[in-house]
């Protein structure tokens, strides 16, 4: 939540000039994204009726050589009808631009608000646009690895370090020692794969109503196992915000919007259980690391591990594998 | 720049269903307001065709019973034809509503954007509207004391003490004991007073090419001298940002902006380099405290006092006072 860079009036005129969308109207910074900085601007539109867009600037963590994969993956979605923005291209057709050695691209803008308490009904529609997501991107072309999978997991526990995780709760360095060989000695190899969004909380999609206007943030996608992100959308969205309590209504509905579009494998079904410990054990380790590594005085939010390591205890038990049995 | 506060969508939704305004479509907590948060939200509208609005949440600074006085300024000032946005009153009437013990207004949503490289049109452009908003606000019922005038000026450098102006730079206590028994011993008591808006920079104006679409953050608006509000503005505008170079050419047209819908009398004229220099006094005191009193991990930007010490050098240089004579 943060705006790094102050872009003044002229110089956004300026930028928004190389795009056919109208003359700048306004532009507001928005408090979103962790490694980005936002802004909402409203343009004259191409038909003068007005028009808005979240120009981003991306500050940190991305690699511009994957910016074609991310934004031509928008482009890719939208074409097939999936709720995703476009990418604007500029006028000589690039996806993105260079300003002060940092990449920018405007974004269409999607209605919708995030529903921070889902309901059922949430829950079934955005298993339904998740698993429209998963057939669309099918025939992308494009693949990009997941720079945050088990082989990261290991290496960001080897950097906390027992006693790092022991300092952030007594017991996580315990919870991750059990876990981590368990994951890399079952964790599956001949799943089906497929473009995944591997970051699909709540905060990332929105809703109007019980319907899903926008899948956004797109910027952990990747090429990895499907079902695996259906178990990262179940940790990310049935469960309270410290993992504390399991909602069996919201998983019941997730999973059934999910398998009315995209019925799971025998496979993919008994291989739930064990993505769910790795997607919990996957925002653990990432939230640990963080903890340890982000200056208290710095400007994002510092999210706690221990929210995650609690669903990891949860989809560990054998008493709770029933969550994911076909019905 | 920050959004202090949370809120959901679904509490946004039951709100904002307490004013006719339509159901909500998106809200985007936006960078804005240094003791508000503030949100961009979008709804259906009153007739369907879709209205745009901030909500502000106080967080900090404000006296919930001073509220009606700007909430009110704004009513008063918009049915004049201002170029301020309307306060939505809610379906009861009300200006603002309280939520978890903190107070909130929905405001009408300006176009335009703040330059932050004014042109002398665009400073002319502001002159005129602020002369505008001086007469709008002749007839305006309510009042409020300047909180932050003489007064506070010697009572924060008192706080901040010799020992810690200097800590900023050492030239800095001395020239704030020279020039506080001055203001004091020559500020006016005899010219007009009325409401003025006492903190008109660039950010808080929204222009469209050089046409000014919205004054806005009336939060330090109150009842003091009206010249002294053209003091301020000078300050805000015709420097850049450190205060190393003063722009003739904006000078010339804020002044001529503000002389062509209301003219100066010949005792505001002579007054305006004493208050220019009690304008530059009051923004050096106030970034000097709130400089040495804001904890280095706060989320907001801490602005530098020496920019404002440099006008106030500028400003009381009699070489300088041909800046306000009449042309």
């Amino acid at each position: 939540m943060a705006v790094y860079t102050q872009l003044g009036a002229e110089v956004l005129a300026i930028l928004i000039a190389e795009f056919d969308v109208g003359a700048l109207i306004s532009a507001k910074g928005i408090a979103e994204g962790v490694s980005n900085s936002n802004w909402l601007l409203e343009t004259e539109g191409r038909d003068g009726r007005g028009a808005r867009f979240i120009l981003t600037m991306y500050e940190f963590r991305i690699d511009i050589t994957e910016l074609p994969f991310f934004l031509g993956l928008l482009d890719h979605l939208a074409e097939r009808g999936c709720p995703v923005p476009r990418t604007i291209h500029d006028r000589e057709g690039r996806l993105y631009r260079m300003l002060d050695g940092k990449a920018l691209a405007l974004i269409e803008f999607l209605p919708g608000v995030s529903v921070s308490q889902p309901t059922p009904a949430q829950a079934r529609a955005v298993g339904g646009a998740l698993a429209r997501m998963h057939l669309a991107a099918a025939d992308y072309s494009g693949t990009r690895a997941n720079g945050l999978g088990l082989e990261e997991w290991k290496r960001l526990a080897e950097a906390c370090g027992s006693q790092g995780l022991a300092s952030i709760d007594p017991s996580l360095a315990a919870l991750v020692e059990r876990e981590l060989p368990l994951l890399e000695r079952d964790w599956p190899t001949d799943l089906p794969r497929s473009v995944i969004h591997a970051d699909l909380f709540p905060d990332n999609v929105l809703m109007l109503g019980d319907k899903v206007s926008g899948l956004i943030d797109f910027y952990f996608a990747c090429t990895d196992i499907t079902a695996y992100d259906v178990a990262v959308t179940h940790a990310a969205w049935c469960f309270d915000a410290e993992g504390r309590h399991f909602d069996p209504a919201l998983s019941a509905g997730l999973l059934a919007g999910y398998e009315a579009v995209r019925p799971l494998s025998t496979a993919e079904r008994a291989a739930l259980p064990l993505l769910a410990r790795g997607a919990a054990m996957r925002f653990t380790m990432t939230r640990a690391y963080d903890l340890m590594n982000t200056p208290a005085d710095a400007l994002v939010t510092r999210k706690d591990p221990l929210a995650f390591a609690r669903r990891l205890e949860f989809y560990a038990d054998p008493a709770n594998a029933a969550v994911f049995a076909a019905s």
